[in-house]
């Protein structure tokens, strides 16, 4: 049996093939236009394949709501070709076969979880720092979804001592995306985070901000490991300066066990998505 | 059918016996004392009654991994009587009945869910600002745990702009329970806060905090409703002060509804612990 699975992002698709045991027998990548286009080349790809079902991280806000009557469509967006666009409606009707969808970050953290850095352990947090920040939770085999859905890289941050930068979020300012996603270190710093790799005060204030989150996330969601990926994260300089700072802030007050295993990097490259995806439909 | 409950407090352990259309029957309030002393005046009390089942929500941190060798233990607690003291083992000892235990704020999450202010909704966190500040979740009717149990109330929030006091948490200064809790108020002002009512900084102060952390609850953990308690709640003038400041601050990124549905008050008094823990009995 081969399931579908769809890791919708801003700028591409990745649509990919696989089976139970979390292995990809085809991908195709596909940039993000339109809706209407960009639906029409998935559709192209899958039509060589007989799938039994599909399953879709999405790019949001996207409603799962089951009981909504939007669910699976596309809310509040920039993208404004996609805004109130009925995803998951679409693919069904396109595919005639079950069809599952979740957030990005969760078919992310489910991919890690199933077959990555989250392999062992019952819970975990699926983080990523790039263009955006979002975060994913799995716990015992299942996504965490809330109402709506978790939006965990917009959490409020205590601003560093030496920091001055406004912060460039178009919602809020200074939230958590507005003073540490990948655009946010190229506008307080003037330069792409990968031509500051030298200048340590950089990193330094990239990870109190990430650190502070982190603790918020282990005291309201208490996950066994959390998993900190994108483009960001490739300064790997900011795994040992988070591990420190969140070992201080937590102050022993909640067992972390060891720091080294809580924080982790990812451990399938940049697939996670699409196999969580596909672990989406693989599951049901 | 008759079930226990208790809600067991720092300052005092509230028992009682009810069933499962949430009507109290019995009901007994015992000073927290030594866990021998204490826990025999709890026994002499549910001597006379025939229990089908005990459901107890528990001041922290208690260890709720299954999984684990100490589970139903309390953990790391400043109350050095209860450290390491194994309360469910003691309680399934002397009861011989099934024994279900849960954080005093998911119970009394639970109790709000089932019987009060979140009677409509499928989810709800229920804070509590009172000596200390904590918070428990229940979807669907099921609390939320993780890997041990959140302690919400420690989360890191951003200072006000006019707000010098270095904060009071013996582990972090200034996370929200530091910032924010009774005694917090306290410190910061040098009065108790029932007599501060008239002082409009306090307040203003005060629901920065809290805004902050229900922001940030909110955008983690996606609840249908949050129910705010504990006594510095008694200054209702915190509701509207809350609720605009989140509204700010989350500047419609996510749709919480009507902010007065969104953020509301306890419709319990102050049995919603001991009703949710006789839930947490008479669910199983
Ligand atoms: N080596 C690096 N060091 C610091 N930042 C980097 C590095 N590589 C990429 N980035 C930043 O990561 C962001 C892209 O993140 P990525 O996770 O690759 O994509 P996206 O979030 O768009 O899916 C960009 O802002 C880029 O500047
Ligand atoms: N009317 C009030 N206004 C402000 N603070 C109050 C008021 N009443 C009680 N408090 C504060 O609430 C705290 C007690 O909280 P409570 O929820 O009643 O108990 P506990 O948290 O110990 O279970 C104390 O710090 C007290 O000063
Ligand atoms: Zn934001
Ligand atoms: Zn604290």
């Amino acid at each position: 049996m081969v399931f579908g699975g769809i890791e919708a992002g801003g700028t591409k698709i990745v649509c990919a093939v696989g089976n139970r045991s979390g292995e990809i027998t085809s991908k195709k990548v596909i940039p993000t236009s339109a809706p209407e286009e960009t639906l029409m080349e998935v559709k192209a790809f899958f039509s060589h394949f007989d799938l039994e079902a599909l399953g879709v991280g999405s790019f949001g806000p996207v409603d799962l709501n089951k009981e909504s009557d939007t669910y699976g469509t596309i809310l509040n967006t920039p993208k404004t070709d996609w805004k109130n666009f009925d995803l998951l409606g679409r693919l069904k009707g396109d595919y005639q076969i079950p069809v599952y969808i979740d957030t990005d970050v969760n078919a992310a953290c489910l991919g890690e979880y199933r077959y990555g850095a989250g392999k062992c352990v019952n819970s975990c947090l699926y983080i990523t720092v790039g263009t955006g920040i979002g975060a994913g939770l799995v716990q015992d085999g299942y996504t965490f979804q809330g109402k709506i859905h978790p939006e965990m890289g917009h959490v409020m941050v205590p601003r560093h001592s030496d920091d001055s930068f406004a912060g460039c979020c178009p919602y809020h300012g200074n939230c958590l995306e507005g003073m540490a996603s990948g655009p946010a270190i190229e506008k307080r710093h003037g330069n792409k985070g990968y031509l500051l790799s030298h200048d340590a005060a950089v990193w330094e204030i990239e990870a109190h901000y990430l650190a502070h989150a982190i603790v918020n996330y282990t005291l309201i969601l208490s996950p066994e490991r959390i998993i900190l990926g994108g483009g960001v994260m490739k300064q790997e300089i900011l795994y040992s300066l988070v591990r420190e700072k969140v070992s201080k802030l937590l102050n022993s007050y909640v067992d972390v066990g060891n720091l080294n295993d809580f924080i982790s990097a990812p451990a399938l490259d940049d697939e996670q998505g699409v196999k969580g995806a596909i672990t989406l439909a693989a599951d049901r």
